[in-house]
């Protein structure tokens, strides 16, 4: 079905500390509500945004996409500074852009980039609570890189896929798996054409057990390989995990 | 009047983001309020802290320090642990020592290391909105440095001094006063012996009008010695300034 009026691209990024998620529930308050009720009072009709990725509850994003479409005559370059004094302070819409009638943000989408945050720390810091995973045992960044490594090409990741996710394909392609560090912060980076839910998280849990020495570099390979997720490290929490960008290139 | 007990000096890091300052209020909520309601708990008995620093609303901390004379007998080593699980996750008491008698958080403290965060981007950024200070324009760096290094020693800082103060005299010593970058991120920092209300705050906001181009450094230096705290910048927000360290050294 053709919809009609305009096919917008917007950028969004929020601290998803105060919010269930991404995606619409009925019952607890999610970023695509209050996005889809700003953007109604702004643009004089009810709006329905489609999103490229479900964050889940507590992951942040600085690069989020959603498509919509509007018949409203609010000039385009005007929607980010207008919702600017609308949304609360945690929601900001970035940048905005009219698209052609093909691009959704979702089915559009050719890659995506994922960071996980790590304080690798023992002391307790209240200002970073919500922004990461806070390990306090020492980790070995060699034997973490060595795993990510592995990782890199295209692959079955069945193994760090949870339980609910309505993939039926588990092949994805990773791009770049990385891990760095400055100071006793941990930088995972990820860029993949896809992911499968929970992947991200469910892969840093694992290669977190492999820097803390609970799970061999052997073990890492036979999990990965087994492609059962039974076998792979818990699921890292959500406020570690930013959403930097979606890619919309051609690979 | 000797008091009786433990002398207890403890470490205090927070996100002041959701407090009214560090001080006691009648009608809003403080971190000292929350502090010696949950010390009261653990300790068995009513607790009264005395605080390094008053920081205001929405300023942040990783060293504030406070000293209480106590009773108890739960072992000095265990107070963090316990605390941990009882105080809100914004407040974290990351060290406990045991004290002479004569040890006062506030007037033994021989300096105090405060950094001031910028960010220096038009991009809003929802992450960060209660840890910096956004300036969407270009910022001088040389300038600003240089009129930092103007601070350096001993000097009578009545130009950044806010009305409120109960200093009798606003003669102190300043350390050190830089300004650093990294990408959008501007961290200033100041050591200095001692500081009046809202003296980090009114520097950077007049360090501030400099890189802007809006006070030349001449004005600068007029406006520093000429006293007179009506001429200098404006206060700089809470949001972007956090109590690093209480130093209890001789100088």
């Amino acid at each position: 079905m053709r919809k009609s009026g305009k096919n917008l691209k917007l950028t969004v990024a929020y601290d998803g500390s105060a919010y269930h998620g991404f995606q619409r529930q009925a019952n607890a308050l999610t970023v695509q509500q209050v996005l889809e009720e700003t953007l109604g009072v702004l643009l004089g009709e009810p709006i329905v945004v489609a999103g490229a990725a479900r964050t889940d509850a507590g992951v942040h994003a600085y690069g989020q996409v959603v498509s919509l479409w509007t018949n409203s005559r609010v000039p385009t370059d005007r929607i980010p500074p207008a919702l600017r004094s609308m949304l609360p302070r945690d929601i900001a819409v970035v940048e905005a852009e009219a698209m052609d009638e093909s691009f959704h943000a979702r089915f559009s989408a050719t890659g995506k980039l994922y960071s996980y945050r790590i304080l690798n720390s023992a002391r307790p810091d209240p200002l970073r609570r919500n922004y990461c995973w806070q390990i306090a045992k020492p980790l070995n960044m060699t034997a973490m890189q060595t795993a990510l490594s592995h990782l890199v090409g295209e692959h079955h990741f069945g193994a760090f896929q949870s339980a609910g996710s309505s993939a039926k394909n588990p092949v994805r392609t990773l791009y770049k798996a990385t891990c760095g560090q400055q100071g006793d912060l941990l930088e995972f980076q990820f860029h993949g054409n896809g992911f499968l839910y929970h992947m991200v998280r469910n892969i840093v849990g694992t290669v977190i057990d492999v820097g803390l020495g609970k799970t061999s570099l052997d073990d890492f390979q036979t999990i990965f390989s087994g492609r059962d997720r039974r076998k792979a490290g818990a699921t890292a929490p959500g406020t570690g995990l930013y959403l930097l960008r979606v890619f919309y290139e051609k690979p």
